[in-house]
């Protein structure tokens, strides 16, 4: 099964798509990671055009990985008011363009995310990424930080899917 | 010239096309409305299959109309929290399928909108829906309210569409 996660930006949107093996792999094994990066739009050309070439990559990049599923970080107003309006557009380009190509997507809160990957919802950001590198057998944490929080966002998918799968099999 | 207008939202997504006429015609002449309504969303859906039906609808009307130019309204955080994050995603979808598809995109502020149809930026709703409906010639404002905004964007584009070119010529 291959997961995308998305950490949605329009300076720098960061991406991870991890293969978490499928049924003939044993469960305990560790994620690989397929893919990993940065798509990033130049804060110097107008707003339209950037989230039209946003919109354009997110689809090659989902094209050509062919997630099962993909987990978006929720995005909240408090967090940053200059930025949260291109941060929101932005996310809103990868939820339509992960259904669109069929993927299963889910959103996570920031705080979900650091619980699931570290066990501790407050946890800081090199915490995280320490994690992060640990749990996918990294040489160091991937950078820059915001590939780092879409593998997070994969992982905390993975940990948690698990749940949800059963929790439908009772109510679906 | 065909100017599309488009009031975000992802319930109720108004949109105006008007035909300002070409070179031939009377520049006095009044604009056609060559279509007219809202998109919408079932509130029900999850937020990824509302986004991506609402992108594939603003494709298919920007493909079948053409437009020259696309004016979308400006959102803003402090109007209404609650609602703002879909609106500006919505916003965000529009402004990247507008432009990837080579039309001309321009976001203007409500009251940049107001100022622009009715000659006051305080001006109420029902007054910029009456003065679309005089501007526009037809028998009573359009209904719903989102299509007469969308309306109103259209008109608000047509009238500072010419200095914008001007000043383009002065200090392009």
């Amino acid at each position: 099964m291959f997961v995308l996660g998305i950490d949605p930006g329009l300076s720098r949107c960061g991406y991870a798509c991890l293969d978490a093996g499928g049924a003939g792999r044993s469960r305990a094994a560790r994620p690989q990671v397929v893919a990993i990066g940065v798509l990033t739009t130049p804060p110097s050309a107008p707003l339209p055009a950037r989230l039209a070439e946003l919109l354009g990559e997110l689809r090659l990049l989902i094209d050509e990985l062919h997630p099962n599923a993909v987990a978006v970080e929720q995005v909240f107003f408090q967090v940053n008011v200059r930025t949260a309006m291109s941060v929101g557009q932005a996310s809103g380009l990868a939820l339509a363009v992960a259904h669109a190509a069929g993927c299963e997507v889910v959103q996570y809160t920031p705080n979900q995310v650091k619980e699931a990957v570290t066990g501790w919802g407050g946890a800081d950001k090199a915490q995280v990424q320490r994690m992060v590198q640990a749990r996918l057998g990294l040489a160091e944490p991937p950078k820059p930080a915001d590939a780092a929080d879409a593998a997070a966002l994969a992982l905390c998918h993975l940990a948690t899917a698990p749940l949800r799968q059963r929790l439908r099999a009772v109510a679906p």
